[in-house]
């Protein structure tokens, strides 16, 4: 044993153990999410965390074929990946076995997904998901319901005031197809975009010509929905980009129409996040600086319309306050076992004494059985 | 394209998707059994699915060494393992994070395990796992604690009548010691004995010489646990076996004084099974034809004394009955929300339709929202 040899307690970056209490939250803010989803008729499935790598990495998996772990399979002798993302799973089933089951697929999945790379931002290589997509139809109607049923699961977890932004990944390919926008010209003009520099986007635009120029104008409409709808409307758009603009209308007046109070901002000239959106795209936030807490978007399942939303009870677990845990009761050795067993049915813990060095204290009870009675620990008693 | 090409839909060998309602109900099976190792202080971990590999086949996790997916991590440079059990991995836990703790700790955890190889009897390569580990406690009561959990999960699980079934795999061992059988005499009586082959353990303990064949007698004594107990205790057994015999009685008396009318059979000479154990290990069954839903046993949780339990929700879920789903409501476009709401609120499902294309019947809906009640929908209406 040398000073070198790590630590047997160090883990791979980005891989953590979940200690009490966190474990048992995480997983009770992941039940409580999909309790929200199934009352609204979406239906849990669960594929395996291997496949293999070439039906993973198909479709709209392809974006994540630089994050994939692969490992040989011994015996099919061909690659597996370990799964980074979830969705090209639920739309590998919802192409096959459950082909025949009549349109719009409504289904749910939790788990873990594992990436070959943490970011900076978010070093975390191991990331529990639970998610919903909505296969088989296209319209205005189904991105609201995915985008309130996230609110809904959100407020389940105990998010009291998220926040709904909504991005339109097409809207700025689709004004620099209009100008014609091409080569080193149009990676100036998305990477001014991405920075949000309006000052080089303007000039980009200027050079590339109209209906480049209308950037500008949407890059400073970013912000509240109403405001960035009016400056949608006033603004001179090409018939593509009009219609992705008025497709964000409809969505907005759906979510609007059931959510009047929901905080929803909008950005038309963001595209970043997920390569395979082709519609919209969503971020939820919570209250104050929670980060993002789940992120989802109309794209293609197959050869399917579909919209979908991947929430982060990670990131949920570190935005809301914890409930408390249950009083834990100290049964010495000879307590009343039935007692007991009312005590746990009334919610509380109850923790057996194995031997007399067992005490109240180096169990972490507040309460001690007496009789049949959870009494409570007097401090320094 | 040619036909030679596998099938999208097709998965590897032994890993499988699980669809609607399977998935739903192995989830709310593992979430009952949590519930219920909760209500008696077992606090839950959450591991990494993969770590270090080192780290995971130290100690216990040994034994899994041949069935563990490895797979380069290009961060460190060093090979990571996929979990093909969770035990080493609560054992790392409670070695490091939680060594300050007092003893005993009382842990859960629940996921997936991967393996590498299915066998012919259990094909699958993923395995969903629910287990308790009580660490740092050598006791028949903490042995029995964890037996009896076991069965009170498997309870809240729906499973009625589960019967337990002890085995001694240091038993053998300890008589081929005390005998003096090495080589390959004594492979040939750990055949014979794992065979349950009667006249071959005799016939070779015979030819091993007192104290080997009492090896007969404890071949037979498999059954109920009071013959079993009773035949043990009738045997003439060297130190170390009566010793093993005296702990198997103990934790029996132990489990019967807490739950009388249990069913638990004793085989003192079986020992297949994880290697690891160090006492006394159980398998619990279900009614009938159900299989294996549970395994644990005595181990050594790095140099601590241990006990564990480790449950299949899966085959839980094969040996129990589904319960009814709840019923699922047709809400018609501009149907009242607040009174799908309310619906929901009472435990049925609601399921919007999003286009005049989406029918009762397409939704797999029984009721249909009329104003703000929930009609059953007559068959042929």
């Amino acid at each position: 044993m040398t000073d070198d040899l790590p630590s047997p307690a160090l883990l791979p970056s980005g891989l953590t153990d979940l200690l009490p209490p966190e474990a048992a939250r995480e997983a009770a803010l992941v039940e409580a999410m999909h309790a929200v989803f199934a009352t609204h008729g979406y239906e849990r499935v669960k594929p395996p965390l291997l496949e293999f790598e070439d039906s993973l990495l198909a479709g709209s998996g392809a974006a994540m074929a630089d994050q994939t772990f692969r490992v040989m399979d011994p015996d099919s002798h061909r690659m597996l990946g370990l799964r980074a993302d979830t969705t090209p799973q639920v739309a590998r089933i919802a192409a096959t076995r459950l082909a025949g089951v009549a349109r719009p697929l409504r289904l749910s999945y939790s788990g873990q997904v594992l990436r070959v790379r943490g970011s900076q931002l978010a070093p975390q290589r191991q990331i529990p998901q639970v998610g919903i997509e909505l296969i088989g139809h296209d319209s205005a109607e189904a991105d609201a319901e995915v985008a309130l049923l996230g609110v809904e699961a959100l407020a389940a977890a105990g998010i009291v005031s998220p926040s709904l932004d909504i991005t339109l990944p097409t809207m700025a390919p689709a004004l620099l197809d209009a100008a014609g926008a091409q080569g080193d010209l149009r990676r100036k003009l998305a990477r001014a975009l991405d920075r949000k520099d309006a000052a080089a986007v303007t000039a980009l635009a200027a050079e590339a010509g109209p209906p480049a120029n209308g950037l500008t104008a949407l890059l400073t409409a970013a912000g509240p929905a109403d405001g960035a709808l009016a400056a949608l409307a006033q603004a001179a758009l090409p018939p593509v980009a009009r219609a992705i603009a008025d497709n964000a209308a409809a969505i907005v007046a759906s979510i609007r129409a059931r959510a009047p109070e929901l905080r929803i901002t909008l950005d038309p000239v963001e595209f970043r996040g997920l390569q395979y959106h082709v519609g919209v795209a969503f971020t939820l936030y919570g209250p104050g600086q929670t980060g993002e807490l789940a992120r989802g978007g109309r794209y293609l399942s197959g050869d399917e319309p579909a919209t979908g939303m991947t929430l982060y009870p990670d990131a949920v677990g570190r935005a809301v306050l914890p409930r408390p845990l249950p009083p834990r009761v100290f049964v010495p050795r000879g307590g009343d076992a039935a007692a007991a067993a009312t005590l746990r049915a009334q919610g509380f813990t109850t923790v057996a004494a194995l031997s007399a060095a067992d005490t109240p204290h180096s169990l972490r009870c507040s309460h001690i059985l007496r009789g049949t009675v959870a009494a409570l620990i007097e401090e320094n008693a």
